[in-house]
Order: C-alpha cells, then sequence, then structure tokens
C-alpha cells in the first residue's frame, strides 16, 4: 500500500511569504510542500518492524492525541493508520486519518497550522499514540487554541452564563485567572479587590514582592527547612513572577519555548546526551 | 440500561489503613466502596441530554483520554460508553469501558490508584473526552506514571542504549535533566562538568543566582526591556528555582498542587468566581 507523504525541501530559501519553521523542522517551504506517493518497499525496515508493532484496530486504525511539546495541553484527537504513523515519523507533522474522507490527512494543510512533531510516543498497549508537537498556530477549526473548550459541569450548571472554557493545567488555569484580573482593570469592570489587582496596578510593589518572594525560597534551603515550605515558597515566587510576565505580556508558553531551545533534545540528541554530558546542561 | 456507579460514603470517617481524598472528593472510603446499579430511568435529565450530545461511534463509545490536571501530563487513553461517562461525571472518578471485558471499569478500583477528576472536557466534534484529573499515584499497570513511556525515535535509533523515557512536556523533560545530573553527582559518575551539576554542588553559588535571577527579571519591568528579554530572565529563574527545588527534592507537581489550592476552582466555582471574584485571586 502507498503512503502520502510531504517532501522536505529543505534546500529551498524561504521567500518573504512563506514561514520558516525552525526545531524540529528546520526549513520547511509550507507553500510549496509537495505530496508525492512513496511505495511502502522503500519503507526503512527499521520502521517497518515499528509499524507491524502497533496494535491496529480492526479498521487498522489507533487512537493519535497530539499535544503541545510546551504548555502539555492536549491539541486534538484523531486516528493513525500505518501510512498516517509513518508520514508523521518521516515528515515530522502530525498526521492523521480521516474517517469520514477515508483518507490521510496532514494538521494544517489548508491552515498551515502545522503541529510540528517533537517527540512520538507509543503507550504500554502499542495502540495509542502520542505526537508530542509545537502548533504553529490555533489547532481547531473552529479557531480556539485547542479542540476540548466544553466543560461538562458547565454545561450541566443551572448558570445562564454558560461560555465556552479551555480544558487548562493548573499553571495555565492561574495564569488565565490572571489574565481576568487584568482584563477587569482595562475594561474598568467592577470587582471585589483581589491581591493580584493590587499587585498589577503596582509595579515598585509588584518588584519589591517577587525579590522578597525569590529570597524566602533561598532561605528554605539555606535554613533547611521542611520540604513544603520550598514548595510554598516556589508557589509565591511562580504567581508573583507570572503577574510580572502578564504586565509585560508574555506567556509562560514563551518562557517554555525559551527554555526547550535551551535545554530539551530530540529523542536522539537526548540518547547522545546522556552517553556525552552536554556543558549547558 | 443501568449503570454502574460507585457510592460515595461522605459519612464514613476514615481509618487508620484508608486513605483520605482531599478535593473534589473529599472523603471517600477506597475501600468500602460500593458497587450499585443505579437506573438510569433515576438520571437528571440534564445529565441524559449532555449523554445523548455525544456522537458516540457505532460501538458507542468515544475516546477517553486522561491528563494530569497539574502537570498535563496524559496519563492513559481509554474509552467511555454512556455509562462509564455518567459515572465519571457523578463519581469524579475516571471510569472507562473495558472493550476486552465489555465492562464498565474504574482505573483504580483494583489498583487504589485512582485518577480523581476535577473537570470533563468533551471536544468540539463531541467525539472525545478529556478526564482532567489528579491521579493517586502511578497510572499504569506497569507501574510507569503513565502508559506512554515508549519513544518511536529511540524505537528507530540504532543505539543500543534503549530505555523507557516518559513522554514529558518542556518543563519536565527539564526537571528530569536536572534529576539526571544530580544523579550523576550522587552515584559519582564521571561525565563532563555542567552548570547544573555546579548549582547542585555550590548551595551559595545557587542562592544568590536564585536572588540575582530575580532581579533581573524584574529589572525588565521596570526598565521597559522588550518581551523577549522578560521571557528569557524568566526562564533563567525558573531553572535556578528548579535546581534548588531538586536539592530540597521537591518536585514541579507538588509546587503546582499548591497552586491549585490556592488558586484554582472547580467549573462551579470558576463560574461563581466570575460573578464575585474572589478576593484571593
Amino acid at each position: 500500500m502507498a503512503a502520502v507523504a510531504f517532501v522536505r525541501l529543505s534546500s529551498l530559501s524561504c521567500g518573504v511569504g512563506d514561514r520558516c519553521l525552525s526545531s524540529p523542522t528546520k526549513h520547511w517551504s509550507q507553500k510549496r510542500c509537495l505530496k508525492i506517493r512513496a511505495s511502502s518497499s522503500n519503507l526503512d525496515p527499521k520502521v517497518q518492524t515499528l509499524l507491524d508493532s502497533v496494535k491496529w484496530d480492526s479498521k487498522g486504525l489507533a487512537v493519535a492525541i497530539a499535544q503541545n511539546v510546551d504548555t502539555g495541553a492536549i491539541l486534538m484527537q484523531g486516528f493513525a493508520n500505518r501510512e498516517a504513523l509513518e508520514v508523521t515519523i518521516s515528515s515530522r507533522k502530525a498526521t492523521f486519518y480521516s474517517r469520514s474522507r477515508s483518507s490521510l490527512w496532514t494538521k494544517g494543510e489548508t491552515s498551515m497550522n502545522f503541529i510540528n512533531v517533537h517527540d512520538i510516543f507509543l503507550d504500554c498497549d502499542r495502540d495509542s499514540i502520542i505526537y508530542l508537537g509545537e502548533p504553529d498556530g490555533p489547532t481547531c477549526h473552529t479557531g480556539a487554541q485547542t479542540c476540548y473548550y466544553s466543560s461538562v459541569y458547565d454545561l450541566l450548571d443551572d448558570s445562564e452564563f454558560k461560555q465556552d472554557r479551555l480544558a487548562l493545567t493548573t499553571l495555565y488555569s492561574l495564569e488565565n485567572t490572571i489574565s481576568l484580573r487584568k482584563h477587569e482593570i482595562d475594561s474598568m469592570e467592577n470587582g471585589k479587590p483581589s491581591w493580584t489587582k493590587k499587585l498589577l496596578l503596582d509595579k515598585e510593589l509588584l518588584c519589591s514582592k517577587v525579590r522578597e518572594e525569590s529570597g524566602e525560597l533561598v532561605q528554605t534551603l539555606l535554613d533547611n527547612e521542611d520540604k513544603s515550605r520550598t514548595a510554598s515558597e516556589m508557589a509565591d515566587l511562580l504567581y508573583h513572577a507570572m503577574v510580572l510576565l502578564k504586565l509585560k505580556d508574555v506567556k509562560m508558553e514563551d518562557v517554555l519555548e525559551v527554555l526547550r531551545k535551551r535545554f530539551s533534545k530530540s529523542g536522539v540528541e537526548e540518547k547522545n546526551s546522556r552517553k556525552s554530558s552536554l556543558k549547558q546542561s
């Protein structure tokens, strides 16, 4: 069976209208991506063996979940067949099998919002796949950052005030709360006073708190305080620093991208690093 | 059709051998959890409507993904039918439909490693579900924290050194790298010098760096430096603070749990908070 694959045109330079992708795909001319049909007879035997090891269901499919490598947000879930996984492995663009259209599709082939895959994981049963990647833009066809924005408990709530709400994990839920407080200030909405608002309105106070909290975190090490104190002081520092980020309109995702580029490595690089520790990390 | 559900025995006190769960289930006597068959004729009409709105496949199933509410780690993926979702909504324990056993199963009913569900999300197509929860312990039956520990690129690598590696997002990948450096020191393994090791071996240096980096972050606000400087300084602060956490054997997950308990709210609470802003946030 033949597989549809993208050709990486690494020799092409990026024109003004093109969007150059950095790691892990380097230069990829998205507009000029060509679909070719690659015969699986040319398939690397190791890839063939790996594809054989996946427990495809009776329709030849496995669940494929795309997850943001920096934030951990689950972006979308689809299904992959052998060809979709094969194409994702080689192209590093999250690719699925559309059950409704009975064809492969690479997320972003229409919207240009590709999911640039940094790593792929199989679960213990080998019938579920994670595409761990960096999205070029919103993943959902509705324009939402992810496809998961309907909370069951919100839907069951009696309140008339029903509103979409992304599935956010703790750090991003806090970031969202800080953003709401900023919005209340900017829109001059009434609301009860809050510590976050006070910090957002008083740079000197905020800066002194960030310095103070870092000092208190440090003190838990120097004074050999118990672990719960350290966790608590780190939480204080993180929260106050995130209020500062909000004032600068910087997202935690931006910070994590910096950290990833400094420290994290692709699977292969990580493996090599175990043999020869990198100087920086 | 009848659904299997757990009875919450909130009136029971926790004995020494019991493990009390905090939010969102409060006191739940796990050992004494009783399965009852609840007739769906008693089902809340709102829940019924919600269950009707899910696009169950030809087998009456939808994909259900369990995600750690604090770290964002994808813990496992299974399938839910109407009853599994219904039970999860009411019990707040992640519950699935086992296709091999043709029966409901609540993750943890054997291992006691329940996944305590804080929120549930449906995707835009209403055929995929996230159980956002707090795991009581390792999720995988192998004892691994999550079921995703096989990297496709590791498997395809020629290296003889093949080792399981959890699917980690940026923050936890960095945390893991710091742990590896600590392990190299503790086990007196040879390795190239690294900045992380230097910090781990010199508390005074580490403490001065945490203070220094917090000062530099603050300065980007006071001096109105550009956003990339703020992101970079926050990355520096976060990294150095995480090295300190390692010396204290505190995980980022512990810190996030503190933040969640301080700031995050259940869906309903969050909704209420929009009407009356809470003082602390």
